[in-house]
């Protein structure tokens, strides 16, 4: 850590540095032009806008926006440490909690403590899903990987033989967060899956 | 513009996926580790997460954080059609309105009208620099490239030989929306210059 005549703006500085990394950490879904892999910092803002562009179709009493931002913009934060663990990886799964809780410790921990405190419950909370706030930023951050697929023609889905049920299932906190943006999410998935773009289960019928 | 079942959700994905296009638009600074150049919208996240941290530092009565951080996500979307104007470019900043101006009404112009008009406002907003929110958004991105510069061994400063008082003329707002980062930026520029990733300015004894 370099030290300045601030301690706390020493403290700021050094966690601004490190949070930089994010910005190399790279995500499973390519860019929507599909000309190269995403990575997690430009995908926290991309979702952030998302929330803001979004918010209206939240049923009332409407989750409170700006903290549902703040939990955006930290939530991905830990990936510097842990890495992206991509959403249908049940092995990656396995000890994700504890690899995010040491990175968590680790990141925000560079920052002062009683701001290191308030961050890291931010992340708490995403990570908890219970209040409608964390709901919300969950139901943002699980939608965008669908648009990021549609729009570049099922990558992801195709590479790893993603079938619509397991989206339907990563999709159900947005059917919490807003019913309308669920219907619209069914409405996409059925559009994925008729131009090919989604492999369907295979039907009852037919096994 | 793909049409769904919901008129606004189609006017809104079809503005997320154009602000996609940001991920795109590279500016003149690298990432903190010199690796890469940086992207206007992973710097977005950057500047939005900065704006959280530093707030502290503004003297009361303190701008709105929540709305600080709604004028970063937005302010630099323009870009998309405008390109990044370097701040130290005398020739790109004469166009540089008008340009912006034709983005803006293009690019927020894809949502519905209401949600265009909010969002058009938080950019003429920031770019007015008027309101205290305004002011302390702006110093964030301002500060950024400073922090970039250094880190980077003065990476676009070499390149483009810039003065440590063409800097400093940039960092005014800084001063305006906080003293305390004031003053830790006139102490990161003295360590610039004296570690040679900064040119001062010649003397008026040597001149
Ligand atoms: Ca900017």
């Amino acid at each position: 850590m370099e030290i300045w005549k601030d301690q706390r703006l020493s403290q700021q500085m050094d966690f601004m540095k490190e949070a930089d990394k994010l910005k190399t950490v790279m995500r499973r879904t390519t860019i929507m032009d599909g000309s190269r892999h995403e990575n997690t910092a430009e995908h926290s803002w991309h979702i952030s806008l998302l929330a803001m562009v979004l918010h209206e179709h939240a049923p009332e009493p409407k989750p409170d926006l700006s903290h549902v931002i703040k939990l955006l913009l930290v939530h991905d934060i830990v990936e510097i440490d842990a890495g992206d663990t991509f959403a249908y990886d049940t092995a990656g799964y396995s000890d994700k909690e504890e690899r995010e809780m040491a990175a968590a410790n680790r990141i925000f921990g560079l920052l002062p403590d009683d701001q290191a405190e308030r961050i890291m419950a931010l992340w708490r909370e995403f990570e908890e899903m219970q209040t409608p706030e964390a709901i919300f930023a969950a139901a943002m951050d699980r939608m965008m990987p669908l648009l990021h697929n549609y729009y570049n023609e099922g990558y992801s889905w195709k590479q790893h033989g993603i079938l619509r049920s397991q989206v339907l299932k990563r999709m159900e906190p947005i059917r919490l967060a807003s019913p309308k943006i669920g219907s619209f999410i069914d409405e996409l998935l059925q559009r994925a899956v008729d131009r090919g773009l989604l492999a369907d289960d295979p039907s009852d019928k037919e096994a």
